[in-house]
């Protein structure tokens, strides 16, 4: 397979300039290791899980890669701070525990103190040698260079309104924040990564050559056999076109995920949850509605967290092919451009 | 100056594949002149001018360029359909005087009988020894397949939510929609250009990357000494940032530009109308308080048609300057590319 090579390939060691994003309750060990595997590189979505069942599944992983030990592990993890907020004032902190298992990057999104658990992870880092990489999802020009100048991040992971699950509500389309972001981060700043609606080998070309060293994507993944959407769910999926989704905090709402601090807001499936809010209906009765059609065991009311990029994809594959396949497409779209130039 | 070669480019015999969209109340004789010397394409918008001012405005540019009188004129049209069903049937049709001046190219959008005018200028066509390229707008896959199955157009522009001025108020951003668009219609169909928010080169470059054999630009152009925009619009422009715009029909309903077709609205600069209307004002004292702000000359509720783009421009240029750094900004970012191939 020939590479590609960017700043974030030489970075990360990666092959493919491909970053899977965590996705709370949708990654996988199997997801991740096959990934990496693959020669991208995979952030598990931390989520709700406790310190023990990270850790867990950062095991499974080792071993599946078979990395030894003591070696780094060559995959991440993504912490939501809202949710580190709480549970690393609890009995279970989270993030030290994943420290210790030398996972080689972490993700930091959606909260106010991102700063606090950066400088965490740096001063863990400056007792040992070893510097775990840090990312973050930036949505505006400002955020990027808060995590640039400020926190020191290694990596901005720039997020357009396209995306699923979670972002800024009000945040530009990739084409036009990566631009701008690129414009204001200085040359020899962060890496700067591309995310939203990505779906396509093409895309991933296309989003190189605006000056991104990599792509983040999300959606894409959980078409594979090792994501642990449901069968249900990814037939849904597979099913929905490119006007499939919708923003907005309903779907939090009646999933009892709330807890996302201003601005932020999350793209799923426009179903039976946007339109009963689309309708007007009250908080209650949205919840009483989606309670129902969950106790009856109905998809129509189903939390399907995606990005615009969903209608870009119709079939299921291992995750494997999914990323030698994005990585095959990308490549002939970048060959394809160097004919232009005559 | 190096060419960068595409479909588009060879169709339209122009060395860069920039395309200037047709922008009523802004286009002028000497923007449409400026671009095509510089070497892209150049589509006058006919907003409402009489056939007579048409003319004479091609007549100008045939002028400026030093076309003779029987040679065609390498500079297209662009016509709103809607307002051309209120002149075509009466007694200034435009349609058939403009064919007759020998555009190379027309442009139509936003009217539910595309297909008649298209027969229309293919009927005249068929009469004389020339044929008119056809360009039409499309803001979804559905469009996307009618135009090239049933109308057969010569190029299809694919016109993401981005998009400043007119277009469909639910579309996907350009780089789901075009993806999708290239995705759909057969390799030998129609030009495939991207619109929507474009404003840098490297967008260009990043764009074709993804499969466009062209991108079409409005906005971009508004930021030239030729642009028909007043200094205290280009002014705005100037200032304005990433999240300066926003869609709807309220800036039509106080400029009384009311008779879009269902689905159409436009984005504009996000001023006073777009407050009023957002702070849930009736129509009639919207209506009032622009005409107030009118009268009174302030520029808090000037109709200010832009795309997301505005936020990446900040300085006023000549047209061919804007060509020329385009174009070499566009060439930078497709030679970078290729060092990404090892």
């Amino acid at each position: 397979m020939q590479y590609i090579s960017t700043k974030l390939t030489k970075c990360m060691d990666i092959s493919s300039p491909i970053v899977v994003a965590p996705m709370a309750f949708a990654s996988t060990a199997s997801l991740i290791s096959a990934v990496t595997s693959a020669g991208a590189f995979g952030f598990f979505g931390a989520g709700f899980d406790t310190s023990e069942q990270l850790v867990n599944t950062l095991r499974a992983i080792r071993r599946d890669l078979n990395v030894p030990p003591d070696a780094p592990l060559p995959v991440g993890v993504g912490f939501i701070s809202w949710i580190l907020k709480l549970t690393e004032g609890s009995d279970d902190p989270r993030l030290v525990r994943v420290l210790e298992v030398l996972p080689k990057a972490i993700w930091f999104a959606f909260g106010d103190d991102l700063g606090d658990y950066i400088a965490q992870v740096r001063v863990y880092d400056g007792k040992r040698n070893f510097k775990t990489l840090i990312y973050v999802i930036v949505n505006s020009i400002e955020e990027a260079l808060r995590a640039t100048n400020e926190w020191k991040v290694d990596a901005l992971v720039v997020q357009g309104i396209e995306a699923g699950g979670h972002g800024g509500a009000k945040v530009p389309p990739l084409l036009q924040l990566l631009s701008a972001v690129i414009a204001a981060v200085p040359e020899d700043g962060p890496l700067i990564l591309a995310a939203g609606g990505i779906a396509t080998g093409a895309q991933i070309a296309s989003l190189l050559t605006l000056g991104a060293s990599g792509v983040v994507l999300g959606t894409r993944f959980l078409f594979t056999h090792e994501s642990a959407y449901s069968s249900v769910r990814k037939d849904i999926l597979v099913k929905a076109g490119l006007n499939a989704t919708a923003r907005g905090l309903m779907f939090d709402e009646v999933g009892r995920t709330m807890g996302w601090p201003d601005g932020i807001d999350g793209r799923a499936i426009a179903n039976g949850i946007w339109r009963d809010h689309d309708e007007g209906l009250g908080h209650d009765e949205r919840l009483r509605r989606f309670d129902e059609s969950s106790a009856r065991g109905e998809s129509e009311r189903l939390v399907i967290w995606a990005g615009v990029g969903v209608g870009l994809t119709d079939k299921i594959q291992s995750a494997e092919e999914v990323v030698r396949e994005l990585h095959q497409d990308a490549l002939q779209a970048l060959q394809r451009t160097s004919t232009l130039l005559v």
